[in-house]
């Protein structure tokens, strides 16, 4: 399909083009623009009927936005912006260089402008930098008809017209009435009758990451947004609220790979972005490790007596790290969930203490069985005495790193929420380069009071 | 207020209850049923009106629902299925044992039952199994007022209907009409001229995350699902997407961490369910840590005379896993986002390779001008020779440890989405083993080389 799109771009048969592309969605639309030759992409742009124009612009990326911006003529822009909904219009804006984005600014009006300039002022995180205030908005007062001709007016414009917000003359939000409610009852029915008032809103300021979460919690299509007066000032719509969620997701994941987030997809960002989203906890790991490093130095003298020892050191301190981001991923994942709050540390604490005790005995379990009787009964002559004692060394160690790990990684997360910090942090690399640190502490002390090392 | 409505529940002061439950919202009266006393479930569940509570019934946990199910009449439980979607109806089963099962199906008609028996054979990770067969159909023929009218007359039972779905006497999807079109044309326009043919759908059979990912690449609110032989057979809504985009993710971020995926929330999954999710990848990584205790053990006599060399053990190990598991969480998370595929594993590789340069030249400065300046000039007698041979080794094995973790890092989920694993499993824990051994034998390569050990 693809190829066959750009071969005909290639041999410049448009008409055909349009109607191919005229049959496609905007999004596979935008997908072939990132394949076609840049010089055509203008030619192709103003092939596509106007409206879906607009809907493919809305889907490429930056770089192409500029591109087309830059060749269109202030008609053409004033023709795309006008047909573009207010929040999508901002989020252009956003990333546009200074100069783009006064251009698009003189092909709106001063009303739309004004509107503008409000919603990129709202913080990055917030509800109000995903909401439009593109909404249909109906009175009390009004019959079901009215709101039916109030939609046909202003429903083309509207974002959603299937959630219709009731608001009084200061615009102050009253009630929701759904399309489905105006269909099911009669047309003289009044607004204020049958307008729900057990309202689900979300103030300019709040995270966007938890007014997504209200879409999932409350399985809604769209959310109204009102300021520090209660006026309503915009609703966001459920599409966002999973670009949201699926944002959020992905920082989560990053940073508990000790990554920064970043805002681009994986081959929109440029390798010294991708170095610079990296580096800074390497390189704060790294000078961790150290440390363990120094625990072992600090332990050199005897070591070389026990060398034997120094094979076990990357089992304990992998399983220990393993154990350890297990309890830490659960618990931040269901952190953002809203299963874990703080009120339940006790409980967190008290379910990963059981399961530590299953799993440490059972990895004790394993590796004493393949110690003592694979290594030491098979390959060795078996030597009654040093060797045994290693064993228990190692097993005790391995016991009690599994059984503390797990309790630092589930409860590092919960504290870390608890003083503001982000828990995601808390993850795999972090808990792993404590663990390890433990894991070494504790067996060289059950090395030296078992081994009688003093 | 969750207190002040468990007052009035202690105190049986049920019409006060009644009145707050009716203005809140079903998944926060679900919240409150979780809180109060097993033997008041029933009677408050009672209080609700019908609908409101079968929406609660929705939203509880199975064991909730099971109970309540028990403490019904037939009546009571016949009333409560029959407001329920169909689809949820087949999510409760499901859950539920053989015994509530059959009494659950005996309450609905001979066609319902064939209905959710149908859903119910669908895979556990299929589209099928998300679907609702409760849509609006329509016929290509009617006009926008007939529409309006069949809208009224079914939309009540619908779980949406602003996604109207056009078909032919077979059964076949022809088209689709929002309301927004019917409520923007005339009423005598004729559905067929107005009808989008440009549809968006799946198939019973596809999975669930992918038919969840066209939500988020479309913009959708409803998908229609056919089957085999290209009939309609259901439509699956977007708060459903949302929950498997959310179920998706959790279950990636688990397997990134060696944990098996879970079905339920943290306090849900019982103790030995989370030590079952648990304990196979932290038996597979620690059976496959002793491999790298191998290597150690190979040097051990080497190591005797270079006891230095064991502090930095850590350390490199440490660094090397955390390269490999940043570049493998992010390829992974583009490769579930749709990102990467298996064609641009070249592209992949380059990008890596640059990043780790970068990284790997700024932490061996860092480390060397750490070790030079601070640890042998500041704190030792400086020994030109020896140890600067040591600080030698050590950086050169960091700067390969950190180029090769990425290379591994980054191609194993690719490679294993290639042939046909799930790429999530290459994720921390497993590259972390696999890096750490490479990259003990690198730095023992590099002091036999350096240090002149043969």
């Amino acid at each position: 399909m693809d190829e066959k799109i750009l071969e005909l771009i290639e041999q410049k048969r448009f008409s055909e083009l349009k109607n191919l592309l005229s049959e496609m969605q905007p999004p596979d639309i935008a997908a072939i623009f990132e394949e076609a030759p840049e010089k055509d992409i203008p030619i192709i742009f103003r092939i596509l009927p106007k409206e879906l124009a607009a809907e493919v612009f809305v889907e490429m990326d930056s770089d192409m936005q500029q591109l087309l911006i830059e060749a269109f003529s202030d008609k053409e822009l004033h023709d795309v912006i006008d047909e573009l909904f207010l929040d999508d219009t901002v989020d252009i804006i956003d990333e546009m260089p200074a100069t783009v984005t006064k251009r698009i600014l003189r092909q709106t009006d001063s009303k739309t402008r004004q509107l503008i300039n409000q919603l990129l002022a709202y913080p990055d995180d917030s509800a109000g930098s995903i909401m439009t205030t593109e909404y249909v908005d109906l009175k009390k007062s009004m019959t079901v008809e009215k709101a039916f001709d109030r939609i046909r007016k202003i429903g083309i414009d509207s974002e959603t017209i299937y959630s219709c917000y009731v608001t009084d003359a200061g615009r102050h939000l009253l009630g929701i009435v759904s399309v489905k409610d105006l269909l099911l009852n009669s047309k003289d029915e009044i607004i204020g009758n049958i307008m729900d008032e057990n309202i689900i809103f979300a103030n300019t300021l709040d995270d966007k990451e938890l007014v997504a979460g209200l879409f999932e919690k409350y399985d809604i299509l769209a959310l109204p947004v009102v300021d520090k007066e209660e006026r309503l000032v915009g609703i966001v719509t459920v599409d966002d609220a999973i670009d949201v969620l699926q944002e959020e997701a992905t920082e989560d994941i990053e940073k508990m790979a000790a990554i920064l987030p970043s805002e681009h997809s994986y081959f929109k960002t440029t390798v010294f972005e991708t170095f610079k989203a990296r580096i800074p906890w390497l390189m704060l790991l790294m000078i961790s490790a150290t440390f363990t490093g120094a625990i072992i130095s600090s332990f050199e003298d005897k070591l070389k007596i026990f060398t034997a020892l120094i094979a076990f050191i990357p089992m304990l301190m992998d399983t220990g790290g393993n154990s350890g981001s297990q309890a830490s991923v659960t618990v931040i994942r269901a952190i953002s969930m809203g299963d874990i709050e703080f009120k339940d540390i006790l409980r967190v604490l008290w379910k990963e203490i059981r399961v530590a005790l299953f799993c440490a005995g059972t990895l004790v379990s394993i590796n004493f069985m393949k110690l003592f009787l694979i290594d030491n009964l098979m390959f060795h002559n078996f030597d009654v005495g040093k060797e045994v004692l290693e064993i228990c060394v190692v097993s005790a160690t391995l016991f009690c790193t599994i059984v503390v790990a797990k309790i630092i990684g589930c409860s590092l997360p919960i504290l870390a929420k608890k003083i503001g910090f982000d828990p995601a942090v808390m993850a795999s690399p972090l808990i792993t380069t404590i663990v390890d640190a433990i894991s070494l502490v504790i067996y060289f002390f059950m090395a030296s009071t078992f081994l009688g090392i003093a």
